[in-house]
């Protein structure tokens, strides 16, 4: 075990910044891939970044600074996930932010490895999500939740399927679509969960498509006696669930979705 | 702003443990004061850390390393306030924890600050409380909820009160007791809240001088209704609250109470 200790008595330390990051998950974050150099939808995870900048009140993120360093450092990479994280930092203690906030971007790149298995066996957490409508959607740093869920994943070929009482929200690192009496729908986001960047991608090619996809209330049983389902991150792209605990379902309604929008993560 | 960047494409940083705390915030954390070279109640601390440990399954703590270590730091410090915070370092990326998880322990010493006022004014926060049964009661590191409420507060002596619907669980730093129908309740914490230990404490030496809290619902009514209310924390002790938004509370009481106890923070 590692001890640290950080002494703001002594005066040289009085007005050294805390990550408050760690200190109360103050902060948010994306996921996604670079490939070939390039970092893929970086606009949209910069709009991300940016909507969470607005809505936490974070001062001091600079996007086109943060798009400069990524790209550059994107150009020498062939194949690679990143990780962009943005907390705040400040000297005061407490939960209350300073006048003298700032903020902290930390990117960490990690290596490519290569989507678990061609379809996923999900099942329901025992894990429930944690709702607050004043959080949901949002890919803030407070993710205890998905960390429980996701430990109680036995294989990499298996999701935790997140609830809130009867109500299906999301997997523990996924998104959630559905295909249920003829029809898809995706559970709405506004008490918990996150509104993924591929989530968000997959709606608007369907909807291009002139396929509907709708938010809307799933629940547990709704899920359970649906035709198919998939979920959706950045690294994965579209997962489709052959399984939900015992119950079988059709894969190939899920590849062919994939084949006639042609979408890749 | 700062961009730092950690790659762990290169081979000598794939081992490289990350701190989940900041991630994820997976971890958990306690805050105390220092009194004439002794951490007060330094066997709560480290009991309400080994709980986190049992209930988060971390791996590596060590209670009596960290009883030394904060102990010799005390040693030399007449007042301060401390915050221990335990957190989940691992290589692996992703939501789950990974075999090879060790925990990091800091702690952060800040100068002693003075009460900020004799009564606190109280209002209902416009942020809700995050909900979760799984992580109810726990001092845990997603406390972004806690972090938006206390930036609704116009001043030291404000405490924004947090709810979940019509139920009151707790302030944004702070447990609540409410004096009502003569008799006092403080809101149970199974879906939401941080059992505090000065909380814990106050139950106990009520217990022992014959005066029943009872762990009950509290509803925004009740605290609109009651006759007095008071927050506690480690720093605070016990803080009388002389207003509910326009609502002014008789204090006394609270101060009464105090008395008979003998209560200290």
């Amino acid at each position: 075990v590692i001890i640290e200790t950080i002494n703001q008595i002594e005066p040289s330390q009085q007005k050294r910044s805390q990550d408050r990051g760690v200190l109360f998950g103050d902060g948010f974050f994306t996921t996604g891939i670079i490939e070939a150099g390039r970092v893929k939808h970086l606009a949209l995870h910069l709009n991300r970044l940016e909507e969470s900048v607005a809505h936490f009140n974070f001062d001091g993120f600079n996007a086109s600074e943060l798009n400069a360093e990524i790209s550059t450092i994107a150009a020498r990479i062939a194949q690679a996930t990143f990780r962009i994280t943005v907390s705040r930092v400040q000297s005061p203690r407490g939960y209350q932010v300073s006048p003298d906030q700032s903020c902290k971007i930390s990117i960490l790149l990690t290596p490519w490895l290569a989507a678990p298995a061609q379809h996923c066996h999900a099942f329901f957490a025992q894990t429930p999500i944690s709702v607050n409508p004043a959080l949901a959607g949002f890919k803030h740093l407070n993710r205890l939740d998905s960390v429980l869920a996701a430990s109680e994943c036995q294989s990499a070929e298996q999701e935790a399927i997140m609830t809130a009482g009867e109500q299906v929200i999301c997997g523990s690192k996924s998104n959630l679509f559905v295909y249920h009496q003829q029809s898809w729908i995706t559970p709405r986001l506004d008490q918990a969960g996150i509104r993924g960047l591929t989530r968000h991608r997959l709606i608007e090619a369907a909807r291009l498509a002139g396929i509907n996809i709708v938010e809307g209330t799933v629940t547990k049983n709704m899920l359970e006696s649906c035709q198919a389902a998939f979920l959706t991150n950045s690294i994965l792209g579209i997962w489709p669930i052959s399984h939900i605990g015992n119950i079988s379902l059709d894969t190939q309604i899920c590849h062919d979705l994939q084949s006639q929008l042609n979408f890749l993560r």
